[in-house]
């Protein structure tokens, strides 16, 4: 094997450890980058390079940015009193690109854990309290996944979070969902919910 | 929107161009490289920096390389007179893999096609001309795709290449295949490839 050879199964061996990429997938997308040099392999790595150096997790909220604390925590619009909690990054992004929620968040890293030994103190639930106290907050949303993780820690939150109005995304029928499809839970939530027509 | 998380928004964009990866799996993807800066990220930014400034088509099989000319055309023990014809690179790494192929190889760049207007002079058939004359070639091994296009180039390379031997590789049921699972075209090749047991 030459130095080069050598290269590109290296390159093939990082891709293949991205989520959603195998072995497989990473050797066509590796072959696609080398045949797309110019338009795509070059700004692709000075990309990765620029966020390496730059990229950072918000002091405040968690949220991933350049600065140490990030612009919706730096916005003064976004200081609405409400605080958004989310598990990770990508769930922020998704409240974002639904651009209903005027507030700020709170990234948690995570949901508790038994199983996994996570706990309050790996989650930045302190920092959420003292945010909570800091910040002049008066409403708390619980955004978190619907198991069963994610709901006992939103009942440890909302234990923690006295004197603060806590609550919590509604469920039922999604937009475009078809009864037919969906689990009985669902169902069963969106019943109890249901709501004047 | 500051110039960090438009770094990251780029790289993302660029991500999602990747075969196999869409919007949603180059969030994924990114937010995992963030998460890990040191052991993947940088390695990775640097890998692909290394693979654009050093790889290249082979000028004589156009298998990907380093050099000029790629290994396996260099090595004098691959020269044993055979020549194995794959549509691209990803077939060429998929017969090394198998390890069983002792000769060379030549990439065609992909298959004839009247609907995209391919043609011979497209897809290196000239050369695989030339080194079958230059190379003391005894036998051309096709192992085109079993598909319409990749068929039709097989049938016009061995048309094209009087004077030599030309195979293909063989077609039957796949090693561990079940008959149940297996197509008719496949079954009726292999009925009519039947060898004595």
């Amino acid at each position: 094997m030459t130095k080069a050879t050598s290269d590109i199964e290296d390159l093939i061996d990082l891709m293949a450890r991205l989520p959603g990429l195998g072995p497989r997938s990473a050797r066509r997308a590796v072959l696609h980058l080398i045949k797309k040099r110019g338009p795509l392999l070059t700004p692709l790595a000075e990309a990765m390079a620029r966020v390496g150096t730059t990229a950072r997790e918000c002091l405040n909220c968690g949220n991933v940015g350049t600065a140490d604390i990030c612009d919706i925590c730096n916005s003064e619009k976004r200081a609405n009193g409400q605080i958004c909690v989310v598990e990770d990054v990508a769930d922020l992004w998704a409240m974002e690109r639904a651009a209903v929620f005027k507030g700020r968040y709170h990234v948690l890293g995570g949901t508790l854990s038994a199983l996994d030994d996570i706990g309050p103190e790996d989650l930045r639930i302190p920092k959420l309290k003292s945010r909570v106290a800091s910040e002049g907050v008066t409403e708390v949303i619980l955004a978190l996944g619907a198991t069963v993780d994610g709901q006992t820690t939103a009942h440890y939150i909302a234990d923690e979070l006295a004197g603060v109005s806590v609550t919590s995304l509604a469920q039922g029928v999604p937009v475009g969902g078809e009864l037919d499809y969906l689990d009985d839970g669902t169902i069963t939530a969106a019943l109890n919910a249901r709501k004047q027509f």
